[in-house]
């Protein structure tokens, strides 16, 4: 399969793109390196991306996220850079790629264990996966091509302890190998309209 | 209780404050009648609304729409209205009135079905619904002042049949009753960060 990954050089992109690549050709895309450049929170952008890629057989975002802070204090507009990115960035490479997107092609999206179980200080991130979720749910009954899509909501996964577990009080760590199985049983299975929970 | 209710001339609206008016004192607010005026797509004009009252016991809202149309053709804009008033006119009734409500007051939000069981052509329905649910979630943790927050998911309620049934081609209908009660059960109740799913 010919795999575009957006957020290839992310803790989770890097390991869905060591997985793929020994049975695929693995196209990395990202804000400021990988193989092509996009912005996910423009449209213009996706669609350059997409025009230069001419076609995929398989979309898959691990980019994108939002904002973690004190609730008390926290206004409309900590929440955009959450809503502009990891929301409608992946909700435009749907949009938009879809018409790019080979027939039997997949998309697969992330949200996070937030949408169901948000940590102290992450309702705006649980806003964002839940929208995501929520999404997709819709898009696999729309997808044209027999075009298929699912969102992995990973929980904290072992190899982003060091940076996040803060974050995390009394979460289980996940190990990285279940959070990219998800992503292979997504491009590689025929799995369609899940809401693929990598955590415990 | 002195209950603030936006929405209150819509569907749901009106029914949820014809059951509280026996016993709680009501204000109504809306874009274009009611009580007091307000446009939830705006900060500003929430603030003044929460000025204008003072405090309240309970904050319920029941308005806010979204994109119903052709997946095929849809584009981040017709995404706009949902997101500034269904999401985050709602998130921002929370994080605007949390410091006007009294202590142990309630929010009572509003998402509805799409977010688990979207209709076709409500994607982007399902995906503010779904961000909805997930906010409550989180915010139900961060609330202080014993303050609680609940959200209603309603499926096709009956009242609505003529105008929406054919957008809802196989969905149950759901007494208005039944919808009602899931609103007192948020205000009146002792329930906290649930997604009260209000059909079968």
């Amino acid at each position: 399969m010919k795999i575009i990954l957006i957020g290839g050089q992310g803790t989770i992109g890097r390991k869905v793109a060591a997985a793929l690549l020994p049975k695929h050709e693995v196209i990395i895309a990202g804000r400021n390196s990988g193989d092509l450049r996009v912005d996910i929170t423009s449209e213009t952008s996706i669609e350059k991306m997409f025009q230069e890629l001419k076609t995929a057989d398989a979309c898959i975002c691990t980019a994108g996220t939002g904002y973690y802070g004190d609730f008390a204090t926290m206004r409309q507009h900590h929440l955009t850079t959450g809503i502009q990115g990891k929301l409608l960035g992946q909700v435009n490479l749907v949009l938009i790629g879809k018409d790019y997107l080979s027939e039997g092609g997949s998309f697969t999206l992330t949200s996070g264990i937030a949408a169901e179980h948000p940590a102290k200080n992450g309702t705006s991130v649980a806003m964002i996966n839940g929208a995501v979720n929520s999404f997709v749910l819709g898009a696999s009954q729309e997808l044209k091509k027999d075009q298929r899509i699912n969102v992995i909501s990973p929980g904290l996964v072992a190899d982003s302890q060091e940076r996040y577990g803060a974050l995390f009080p009394g979460y289980n760590l996940v190990p990285m190998e279940k959070v990219v199985n998800a992503y292979l049983l997504s491009v590689e299975g025929a799995v369609n309209g899940k809401i693929i929970k990598a955590y415990a």
